[in-house]
C-alpha cells in the first residue's frame, strides 16, 4: 500500500491527492501538521515540505515536482498503458505548457496568496505563543493578489477547455489544490469571475474531488458553498 | 539560434546557462532586469519570471521546470544520443532525488536566502523611489538561513561525489546558480564548510562555468575570490 503524508488544507498535498484519485492509485493518508516540524517527519524530508509519497514501502518521493514526474513515468511504462502520458497530454511543447502552469500555481500563486493566507488564517491559530488573529493589512494585500490569479484562470478558461489546453492535466490539479483551500477558507469571489467559476465547477464535480470536499479541519469550518456543486 | 532571456545575477537563469553550456547547446543571451517588469517581457511570460528559452524561434519555454525537462527530453531523443538522460542520471528513483534537490534549491533556498538577498543588495539599488540600503536585521536573518543551506550542501558532499549521487546532475547546477550569485555578492563563508567548498571548487573549475565568472553587473563588483579557482 502506498502512503501519502499530507496536510488536509495544504494546496500541494491536495493537488497530489486529486491526481492519485484521478489515476485510481490507492494511498493511505497520513496526517502531518506542517507548522509542528516533527523530527520524525523531518527525518523523511529535511525540507519540511508536503506532500511525501511512499511508493510500495520502498521509494520515498518528496514534493510535488518529484511526485508528479514519477507518477507520469510510472503509469506510462505500465504494460497495460497505451496512449499519451496521463495528465501530461500532447507533445513536448504541450507538456511544457503544463509545467509552466504547474510552476505558476505551486510557485507564483503560492508565494503571492496561498502560503501566507494559510499562515494568517490557519497556522497562526496554532502559533507557539498562542493564537494570533489575521492582520487586516496582510489580508487585504492577499485578496488583491488573489483577484489577479482569479483573473488569469478566467482568462485561460475563456480560451481553453482546461487550463493548459483541451485536455485535463497536472496544471488543473495544481490550480485546484490552491483554489480549493482558498474556497474552504471562504476567500474566493467566484461570482466576479464567471469563466473561472465554470472551470472550477467542472473540476469540483469530478469523482476525484469528493474526498477533499468531505475534509474538515478542527476550528476552521468551510462556508456552505464549499461542498455545493452548484455554488 | 536559440535565445535565452535572463538576468546575469538571477540564480535560475545561471543554472540554465550552466546546463546549456554543459550540453553544448548554443543560445544567444538576452538581458532582462527582473525588477523592470517590461511589457514586452511580460507578454512572453506573464509570470514575470526568468529565464525564458526560445528554442529555434518556435518553442517558448518559461521557467526552469519547463526548460529542464524539455532539454532532457530533447537531448535524449536525438538520434546520436545513447545512454542515460543527460543531467538526470540513473533510474527513476535517482531522477526523483535530482528533482527533490532541484526543488530544494530553486524553491526552499530561494525563499530562505537568495531571493531576498538579491532584493536587499541588488534590486533595491534600482527601487523606483531611489536606492535603498540593505536592512541589517534582514541581512542577519538571511545569513543565518544561508549557513543552514551551506551545512546541507556540506552534508551531501561529504557522502556523495555530486549532490544527488555519483553523477553530475541538474541538482548541482540548480545549487550552483544560487551559490554563485551569493559568492558574487561576497556572502558565502566557504572556509567554515570545507566539504561544500570542495564541491563548489570542482564545479567552478568546469569549462561551463567560465562565462559566468566573466559576468559583471554595473555597480556591484564581486570580491577577488569570485573568479579565483583556488579561492
Amino acid at each position: 500500500m502506498h502512503k501519502l503524508t499530507q496536510f488536509r488544507l495544504c494546496p500541494r498535498s491536495r493537488s497530489i491527492r486529486l491526481v492519485l484519485n484521478e489515476l485510481s492509485i490507492d494511498a493511505e493518508l497520513l496526517d502531518e501538521r506542517p507548522w509542528e516540524w516533527r523530527p520524525a517527519f523531518l527525518a523523511k524530508n529535511p525540507a519540511g515540505e508536503l506532500p511525501l509519497l511512499e511508493m510500495g514501502g520502498e521509494t520515498l518521493l518528496c514534493g510535488t515536482y518529484a511526485i508528479s514526474e514519477f507518477i507520469a513515468e510510472e503509469v506510462s511504462k505500465h504494460p497495460a498503458h497505451t496512449g499519451p502520458v496521463p495528465l501530461f497530454p500532447g507533445n513536448r511543447e504541450a507538456r511544457s505548457e503544463v509545467r509552466r502552469l504547474v510552476d505558476w500555481f505551486h510557485g507564483k500563486m503560492d508565494r503571492d496568496v496561498t502560503h501566507e493566507m494559510m499562515v494568517q488564517k490557519v497556522h497562526n491559530r496554532h502559533a507557539s505563543g498562542g493564537p494570533q488573529a489575521p492582520s487586516p493589512d496582510v489580508m487585504r494585500a492577499l485578496r488583491t493578489n488573489l483577484s489577479y490569479h482569479l483573473g488569469y484562470v478566467a482568462f485561460l478558461s475563456g480560451q481553453r477547455r482546461w487550463l493548459a489546453g483541451e485536455e485535463l492535466s497536472f496544471a488543473d490539479f495544481a490550480a485546484a489544490g490552491h483554489f480549493s483551500v482558498l474556497d474552504y477558507l471562504g476567500e474566493v469571489p467566484w461570482e466576479s469571475y464567471p469563466d473561472a467559476k465554470i472551470w472550477y465547477q467542472r473540476l469540483k464535480s469530478r469523482k476525484s474531488f469528493r474526498p477533499l470536499l468531505a475534509d474538515r479541519f478542527p476550528g476552521v469550518a468551510p462556508p456552505p458553498s464549499y461542498t455545493d456543486l452548484d455554488f
